[in-house]
């Protein structure tokens, strides 16, 4: 049997004494305050295992994270018509670029780009009685508990300052991809990325992705095709333009976030958060890809 | 001697007898109203003949037009420091094209496309203690004429309908070549766009480019080495992607907007303004493209 | 205890009721000769069993099935430096586009786009004695089976037409990404394309990648980690820009051939072939993906 | 009246006091040998007077220049008709990327990008007796010079490095814009940007461009629209992604090549022709650009 504690304190650390660390996200000035030293893993098992190192219980920004979680609320809301809006390709790009969202007609590349978010976020304000109050009871729910909430100091610095995502709102809406007003579609945008959760809190949240639609209270959510998609989407989406060498490297469906978490999971197997605020090149947690490379590694545990 | 009266009868009988007229632009809804029918040409020459046709007393929507008015008052406010935040190239790409914007970091192709445009507005905006009232006086000056006003409506109906522009600026601000607030640089551009003039007015205004920076009544507002380089940008971007074709076909340097007009010179010799308001496929007014190839052809005047 | 037999029968009847079957690839004259309505399926266990259906032992044109052989048998000649000269992102765009490698200065983005297997191809033959003959040897002692040969005539039919690939290789040259002649990788690639195997020879041949680097005769040809990436590449870019949607609809690492042919594994449980002549407008086997699809969604197996 | 010649005899002087001189083109090894020290200028006006000064006797290879007279030709051999397999619009982008190529199936942007030029050396092939003969014929007759010859060892020198033109050609080839063999059509291409002449030369060579299509022997080799058009193409189109540059800061139509010389003329005033091997960032001569910049500056001749 695997011994999943020494290897969790393994990784944790070879981690810590790494001197190359990344960058905090800058371009949001509120993530630019977090200390780059923190670091947690949180491993949960469908046998029943929970182990945590280092940070893992200290709250952070999930950012891009809330993308896997806003779409599978829209999935639950209105089914595989979400895909009608939003395509479920690679995109081959950075996260932010508009050049072909434009080319091809305002149709999304996938869900988990930021324009494919805000498309996302359109039909979740569309459907729901109270767009934030309501998505935040979901994530809730999710895991169980009620201890998780908005950032408003985050949300209010990426309005302030996110004018490329009004630059694609206002394209989507310019291809009549966005049938609310660009203004209230953001600001649940920036709120829904501003949700701040602890590594353990996000595996807990996942669960449902790696129990066939049934979250840790045992409720369903989606049916297991529906899992099974949003799985192989953040394979092969989930991590920008460097979705091709997280999948090569950890062998995992996963969502990073600019605020240096990244959640993956081996569907019937576990769901691990790591928390590393450093960022490489590409936006994507710089010693949490290094710890779940190694965590796929040593425990020979993969899709592949 | 050329004969430009019976020259401009012949071009004017035969455009009226077209059948195929091209679109009138429908994105603005107020300009979708024009009757597609109306078609003007006026003739200024600089030895003081004056010729008109047709509808050339009507005033039309000058839209895109505007953009080189706008580009010779920023010229005038802040002389060449203007091309440190905008290109001198064409774009060989539709005037709203964003992937190359984004490409090249924010800095706009040249100051006819909208983006490109949008930033001398932001300049204009910085300049000037009015903006709008003080441009609208700068048109009225050129042509020493009163007459000439923004239409709200029209400006409005932009407002309320131009993403793609709103996309624009908001890129343009991320990359922080936008000094002021979007909707306020976007407002003056829109009412910018939205003036309101005839044939014969803009054969007036646009006298200065063709008379060494002297406009009508004989105020310099621009360095001969300014006016060369306002002409060589109308000749190379003046025609969305189709700028090689007008240089090829007509051989002048010139400017359209999608109401329908066309405002071309011949340095130290002539101005002339068509409004034909149904577009060709690449949004240049399709008749006045033809008749001002007529004329060209004809006189045998043109810039090769 | 999933009953694959009957499961296979229900899928092949299906397929072959099919008035829709897409197009015969057309741009290799040789491939269009192939009858439409051919269909075959192999499925091979890890526990020993093998099932085939319909036309599962005819021997069709294997294609870009190909890049994963020859990626195969780079690795275990020169190892991961097979990935400085090629990437392992998806491209976002169809298979044989070339702005993407001139963008990106002549570094393919993965081995399975035309010019990154142009690349591997050049691998082969810089570190292969005879280069054709020995590839050939390491296919057919993947499978066990002598009985695999080129198509002579369908390798003349792309040299005589393939423009696109002479275009890539020479941009791959232009940026010394090519070390031996055009003509000559040009050759052994269109060789390697034109080989041409059963759906039961393409399952057996893939059983290494299913079964931790170990050939159906049990020799080791790559280690567990390589057999990983390989995977995750088919994953991401096996199916030109309809990677996703394959993951999505069938999630599991595969890779298709213009020739119709499809392969697609489960590690550790199956390897299943496809073969159906009709493309649909991405390239891919129509039928084959439809097929491939109920498999998953009836067996309930995938890496999802 | 200008005095040219001391105009001339300044801008010599200001120009070999310069100390930044660019690079002279490396990526053709046999024009990396030319001293960067080179420089001259040739004048000739249509009123009969020449003026030379510096370097403007020695013989350099013209390259890219001699698109211009290749299209001539074809222009010549079948009229309008080239325009069906070149467009007339500026790139917007370097002059040798495939990607635009590619995006618009095979027609070149125009026919002064590699791609363009490559078009309409096939058409020269298709319609020539003795391709390569009958073109240097052409040039001797134009200039009445028989002293003109292609430099071989520039060709080959060409052909054996030139794999991005190989490139463009076959990706012409794929899209069915080639008739001939890529190896013949190319072979024909270096040749023709091979031939060397001195500024007097090609001032002598271009005297057609600007008096109506009659050359210096008095023979008429184009009509006065189809000079006009080459004029126009010069102007849009002449110097790779600084075209407008060059409008904007010369007002000429010119060309350009990586040899270091550049052609300008204004039709029916004179011909211009300098030569400075050094080039910019993008391609073209750097003291050329300022020298032609400084002349029309001086003499206040312009199209514009």
């Amino acid at each position: 049997m695997r011994d999943f504690k020494s290897i969790l304190n393994f990784i944790y650390n070879e981690a810590i004494s790494q001197t190359e660390k990344g960058k905090v996200a800058t371009y949001i000035p509120e993530l630019a305050k977090i200390d780059i030293d923190n670091f947690g893993i949180y491993l949960k098992t469908m046998t029943g295992e929970n182990y945590g190192v280092g940070d893992f219980n200290t709250p952070f920004s999930i950012q891009s994270i809330s993308k896997v979680l806003a779409l599978g609320k829209a999935m639950e809301l209105i089914g595989e018509s979400v895909f009608k809006r939003v395509d479920v390709e690679p995109s081959g790009h950075p996260f932010n670029q508009l050049a072909l969202l434009e080319v091809e007609n305002g149709i999304p590349r996938n869900p988990f780009i930021n324009s494919g978010a805000i498309v996302i976020a359109d039909i979740l304000i569309s459907n729901l009685k109270n767009p934030k109050t309501d998505f935040l009871n979901y994530v809730r729910d999710l895991c169980a508990d009620k201890n998780i909430n908005y950032n408003n100091a985050v949300a209010k610095s990426e309005k302030d300052t996110g004018f490329k995502n009004f630059a694609a709102a206002n394209l989507l809406k310019s291809f009549k991809n966005l049938n609310n007003d660009v203004e209230e579609v953001l600001d649940f945008y920036f709120h829904q990325c501003s949700i701040e959760m602890t590594c353990s809190q996000l595996s807990n949240v996942f669960y449902f992705l790696a129990n066939d639609g049934y979250c840790i209270n045992k409720k369903l959510h989606l049916s297991n095709s529906q899992v099974k998609r949003i799985n192989a989407l953040m394979l092969t989406c989930g991590f920008y333009d460097e979705a091709g060498e997280f999948a090569f490297e950890v062998g995992l469906p996963g969502k990073s976030g600019v605020g240096g978490g990244i959640v993956a999971l081996l569907p019937d197997h576990f769901i691990i958060t790591t928390w590393a605020p450093g960022l490489n090149k590409k936006g994507n947690s710089l010693l949490g890809m290094k710890a779940l490379e190694q965590f796929t590694t040593k425990t020979n545990l993969s899709i592949f």
